[in-house]
């Protein structure tokens, strides 16, 4: 199968798909047609079935989808059924709040190491990582392999981590601080800026009062 | 000017034009190229003209965008002049990490509240704004008017929230639960599925794989 020249717009939506099919799976159902996931989904049975084709023919006609095998395809083509080792670098709120998020670990990103320039942190327990200070950071991207830098710290923090994460060949950074990070284009990097979001939800609820005033 | 017909992508990029427009306001610079602005955010010049053109002829030829109008109009069209009262459903580490953002408040997004279930919480300061407790929710929505609830708990909670959050005619919610909540068409939902956007980052880490091993 090749899995190239799918649309960005296909591979946007297909965390949303697995989203669903996981819980299927959970449920214990073993097939579903295109207009009951286009119902669960709210998109259009003609969507789903055009964004599933993106993958080679996984639905029969008047069988619907098997959901185990349609599960399995898409992990894979998303890379969940490799391990990833993660670290994240601020043990702030919003680092613990990354760490203990129970997900992340069933889908393979296995968290290593949590770093913080706060010394009373260090040795803490009852985040499912030890946390370890920033001064340490070198040393131990020598001496583990590293597969995703998670960045929650603030801008100005965050432009320092950039020399050392490219030196230790790392290969993806999540990044949560509010600033864009001038990587190589050989690091995947994926951005999570909340307050845009928060601004595209402003501007949302402007368009739809004018929607419903009309 | 009318606000409407604006592309969806286009709108999804202009809180990134806001947050460079901010910047070099701060360092006191009034005017930019689109050449300019090109380089700082690693968009095509033409790309820049076009979206901005989008909203009126902001720019002059040989003279560039004057930065305050350009602030000022993204502003507006993003609808941050004005005030959208906030509360946090969920005190836990997530929930913390939104309340102490700092920008938001400086952009008109006003936290009045944090609810949580853990009665040790109540009465809790530093967090900007006090933490009620969950039984005091439907009180709190009918004495105050609160624009946008922010839903930072655990999916088989939040569903909860819907009917109560409907009855108070909420506008808008900033949903960061593993799920999609059922809310009717007339109540704004931006979702931040965190697990989505590190599936997504899995995804292109891959791609970039192959790109770079050819």
């Amino acid at each position: 199968m090749n899995e190239r020249n799918i649309p960005p717009a296909v591979i946007s939506r297909l965390p949303r798909y697995y989203r669903y099919i996981e819980e299927l799976m959970s449920e214990g159902i073993e097939r579903v047609s295109s207009s009951q996931l286009s119902e669960m989904m709210n998109v259009t049975a003609s969507q789903i079935r055009q964004d599933l084709n993106h993958f080679g023919g996984f639905g029969q006609q008047g069988y619907g989808y098997n959901v185990r095998f349609l599960h399995d395809e898409i992990c894979h083509i998303l890379g969940l059924d490799k391990v990833h080792n993660m670290i994240i670098i601020g043990c702030g709120n919003l680092g613990r709040a990354i760490a203990n998020y129970g997900n992340f670990k069933s889908r393979g990103f296995n968290i290593i190491g949590i770093f913080d320039i706060n010394s009373e942190l260090k040795g803490m327990e009852g985040l499912g990582a030890p946390v370890y200070m920033m001064d340490e950071l070198d040393e131990f991207l020598k001496d583990n392999k590293v597969d995703i830098v998670v960045i929650a710290i603030p801008k100005h923090e965050a432009i320092k981590l950039v020399e050392p994460i490219v030196k230790a060949k790392v290969k993806a950074v999540w990044n949560f601080s509010h600033t864009d990070l001038p990587f190589p284009d050989n690091v995947t990097v994926e951005n999570v800026h909340l307050s845009e979001s928060l601004m595209v939800l402003s501007y949302r609820m402007g368009e739809n009062d004018l929607d419903h005033s009309k």
